[in-house]
C-alpha cells in the first residue's frame, strides 16, 4: 500500500498544480474521450502499475471542479482539511449503523448533529445524514405524509389523494419523491411565486383549503430555503402560520441555502425556521465539504427512528439506540460523511464559517455590481444569496456557456428566470477571488461578441 | 494541500502498521470515547495541526474493519487499489449526474454497468450506482410497483392492496422499503423457506394466489441471492416461472451474492436470473470495494428514466440522456462509486474476480471443516457461500461474542438459525488466511470455557 499511496499523491500533486494554475476546464467529448483514455475492462487484469497510469490519464482529462474558473453546480472548490479527512474516511471503511462498528464516527456525527440543529433553532432535535439532498427531501416528505396517514406505513394508502405544496421555483426532486413515495407526482401543487420567485403565501393557503374541501390529505409544505436558479428564501413563519393551523407537516429545503444558518445577518433569511418540523442542510454545497454530505434533522427527536426502525438482530447487537444510526436510517451501509465535515467544523468553528460565507456572499454582490456596470447586460434582480442572475443584450447564454465550455475558459450555467433564458453565476467557491468574477464577465462579454 | 497530505500518509502508515500487527480491535465504551478524544465543536477554530492531532486520535481508537481479526460485516478488508481509487474520488470531487460535470467518469460507470450486465445475463440491460443495497432494493421495489400500477406514480395509489413477497431469511430493507414506498409493511408476505432457508416456491405462489383472489395487486416477488445470516440461494429460476406465470416483476437481492456471479461453478447458485427484472449487486460487500458500491441493474435497459426522469433545465444542460444518469437516479447530486471499482476491476480482471472468490470460498469450507472435527460444535449447515453458521455446546453466542470484542481478540457476529442463536461467521476479507480462521476457532473455544 505504500508504493500506491506515494503515487496517490504524485497524482494529488498534479491534479493540485493543474487547477491552481487555472488551467482550462478540459472539456472533451464523450467520443473522443473514449479515444483518448482507454476504459475497457477484460477477462485478464493488468498490473497495479498500470492501473495507476490509466487512473492518472483518468484523473488528466477529469472536470476540475476544484478550479476557480468552475462557477457551474451549487458546489465549488476544495476545503483542503475536509479532503484529507475524506481521504482517511476510506481507508477506514466504516459502516455507519452501529457503534459497534463504526465507534467515534457515530459520537462525531451525533455532535454535528446537535451543533447543526442548535443553528437551526431545534433544541430538542435530531437528524442523519443521507446521501444528497434529494434524498434528505424524500425523508421529510415521508415524515410528513406518514403523520398525515398514520396507517399508511403499515397497511398502505387508503386511496384518499395525499397532497404536497411546493413553489414552482422549489427543486425538483419533490416531485420526484412524491412519485418515489407513491403519493403521486401530480398532487404535487406548484405554489405561484411573488415578483422574486419567491412562495406567496396566499396562493399556498388558497391551493390547501380548496385540497381539503375536495377531500385530499395535506402531507407537507416543501418550503425552499436556497432556490436552484435564484437563491431566494420562501418566506418561513409566514408558511408555518399557515401550517400549524391546518396542521400540516412543514419541511424546509435547505440544501443549498441552509448554511447562511452559520451568518449571523443573513440567517435572517430563514427566519421562522425553528418553527418548521424538518430541514435539508447540505454541508457539500456552500460549505466546500467533500460530496456527499447532506443533513436530515427534525424539529423534535424520535420521529426517523418511530418512521425507519426495523428489527435485525444479527446487526443491531449492542448499545443504546442513538448509537445505532442504522435503526433511524434510509439506508442500511452507510458511508461515514460525517468525519469531514467534523474535521472543516474544528478548524473553523462557528466564527470560521461566518466568515467564508461573508466572502461568498460578497463575491455575488461584487458579480452583480459588475453586472450593473456593464451597459449592454442586465441583472434579474439583486442577489439574495450567492446566486447572480443576468441575460447579455443581443446573447443566447445557452450559446455562450456553450463556447466557454468547449474553450476550456470557465465552466457557468443557465437557468430560466421569469420566462427568459439567463446567465446563472454561482459564488460557491470559497477560494474566489474578485479577480476571477472579473476574468469570467470579460470572457463571456468576449464569448458574446462584446 | 501538500503538508496534510504528508500527514494523511503519516497517519494512513501508523493505521496499516497496527492492521497488520492483527492488533487487537480497540473496543472503547461510549463514554470513556468520550472522555479519551475531545469531539466537541466550538465557536472559535483551531489551526490545522491540531485538528490533524484530533484526527489522527479519533483513527487509533476506530474500529479496524480491515483487520484480518474483524469477521463481522457481510464486508472487511481493504482492496488497496480500489483504497487508492477513493482517495483520488474524494478529491476530483465530481457529481454523476451528468456528463458535463463528471465527464469520463460517466463513460467508467457505464463500462462496469456494462460489464455487470454481461454477468447478470441481461444483454439489454443497463444499471446505475445506488447508495447500498438498501437503496438498490428500493428501486426494484419501485419498478415493480409502478408496473403493477401504472398510474400510481404520476397519480398516487388507488387504495387496492398492494403487496410484495420475500422470504422469512430475506433482508430487513424490504420491510422498510414497503414502509417508504407506500405500499404498507404489513402487505410484505414472508413466505415461509425450506430447511436451508431457501424461499420454498409452492408457499410463495400459494401466497401470491391467496391475494389476488382477495383483489390485492402483486408488484414484486423479492427473491434473495445470498442471505445475511446463512448465505443461502433463493431458487431463482422456479420462482421466475411463478412471476412470469402472474406477470409480476422479479427483483434479486443479490447485495451480498451477486458477485458469486463472477465465479464459473459458483454463479450456478444463481441459475435463472437472467429471467429476473432487476438486481442489487453491491461491490463493496465481496468484492472489497470500499463503502458505498452498489449497484442496482435491469433486464431492460430505459425502466429506470421511464421511472425517475423530471426536467430540469438548469442541470441536464448537454449531452445524450445516457450520458446524464441524474435523468434516471433516486439521487440528484450523487458521489461517484464507479472509479474505485473500475480501477480494482483493471488490475483484477474477470480472472482475479473468480481467483478472490475461490479463496473465500475456501475459507467458508475451512472454517465449516474445522467447526465438524471440533466434538463441542455442530455446523448449522455447509456453507452455500461465505456464510458459516455454528453453535458451540453449553456456549452463549451473543455472550461469547461481546467477550472477544471487549477483549479486542475478533470482531464476530451472532444470527438466528431456526429458532436458536448461533455464532455467524462470514468470511468476506479476501486477506484471511488459514491461520486465521484457526485462530479465531481458538478464541471462541477458549471464550466459551472449553
Amino acid at each position: 500500500m505504500d508504493k500506491l499511496l506515494s503515487e496517490v499523491l504524485e497524482i494529488a500533486q498534479e491534479l493540485f498544480d493543474e487547477e491552481q494554475l487555472s488551467a482550462p476546464i478540459p472539456r472533451v467529448a464523450p467520443d473522443e474521450m473514449r479515444q483518448r483514455v482507454d476504459l475497457s475492462l477484460a477477462s485478464t487484469g493488468i498490473p497495479v502499475d498500470d492501473v495507476m497510469a490509466r487512473m492518472r490519464a483518468v484523473v488528466r482529462v477529469t472536470p476540475r471542479t476544484s478550479s476557480r474558473r468552475f462557477f457551474n453546480q451549487l458546489y465549488a472548490g476544495r476545503l483542503e482539511i475536509a479532503s484529507a479527512a475524506e481521504m482517511l474516511t476510506g481507508l477506514l471503511n466504516v459502516s455507519m449503523y452501529t457503534y459497534k462498528i463504526a465507534g467515534p464516527m457515530i459520537l462525531i456525527e451525533n455532535e454535528i448533529i446537535a451543533r447543526m440543529c442548535r443553528f437551526a433553532g431545534f433544541p430538542n432535535g435530531f437528524g442523519i445524514a443521507v446521501p444528497g439532498g434529494s434524498m434528505a427531501n424524500l425523508v421529510g416528505m415521508m415524515l410528513g405524509r406518514n403523520r398525515a396517514m398514520p396507517n399508511l406505513r403499515n397497511n398502505g394508502a387508503d386511496g384518499r389523494r395525499l397532497t404536497y405544496y411546493l413553489s414552482q421555483e422549489g427543486h425538483y426532486s419533490v416531485v420526484k419523491n412524491a412519485g418515489i413515495l407513491g403519493t403521486g407526482r401530480a398532487n404535487v401543487r406548484l405554489i405561484a411565486t411573488d415578483e422574486l420567485g419567491r412562495m406567496r403565501v396566499d396562493a399556498l393557503e388558497a391551493a390547501i383549503e380548496k385540497d381539503l374541501e375536495a377531500g385530499a390529505v395535506p402531507c407537507a409544505v416543501v418550503a425552499t430555503a436556497g432556490t436552484t436558479v435564484l437563491g431566494e428564501f420562501d418566506p418561513l413563519r409566514a408558511i408555518a402560520a399557515v401550517t400549524q393551523k391546518h396542521g400540516i407537516w412543514l419541511h424546509v429545503d435547505g440544501a443549498y441555502g441552509g448554511t447562511l444558518l452559520l451568518h449571523p445577518a443573513a440567517r435572517q433569511k430563514l427566519d421562522g425556521l425553528e418553527l418548521a418540523d424538518s430541514l435539508t442542510w447540505d454541508a457539500h454545497k456552500l460549505m466546500g465539504i467533500p460530496l456527499m454530505c447532506s443533513m436530515l434533522l427534525t424539529r423534535q427527536r424520535g420521529q426517523l427512528s418511530a418512521n425507519f426502525q426495523e428489527t435485525a438482530d444479527y446487526l443491531f447487537q449492542a448499545d443504546d439506540y442513538k448509537l445505532n444510526p442504522g435503526t433511524r436510517s434510509l439506508q442500511c451501509g452507510r458511508r461515514n460523511d460525517a468525519f469531514k465535515l467534523w474535521a472543516a467544523w474544528l478548524n473553523l468553528g462557528d466564527e470560521g464559517w461566518a466568515t467564508r460565507i461573508e466572502k461568498q456572499l460578497h463575491m455575488a454582490r461584487y458579480a452583480a455590481a459588475r453586472v450593473q456596470r456593464e451597459t449592454k447586460m442586465t441583472l434579474c434582480q439583486d442577489p439574495a444569496s450567492t446566486n447572480v442572475c443576468f441575460s447579455v443584450e443581443g446573447a443566447n447564454s445557452k450559446q455562450v456557456c456553450g463556447a466557454l465550455h468547449d474553450s476550456g475558459k470557465a465552466l457557468i450555467g443557465y437557468g430560466e428566470v421569469r420566462g427568459e433564458q439567463v446567465f446563472r453565476l454561482v459564488t460557491v467557491n470559497g477560494h474566489t477571488e474578485e479577480q476571477d468574477i472579473d476574468r469570467l464577465f470579460d470572457d463571456i462579454l468576449a464569448a458574446s461578441g462584446l
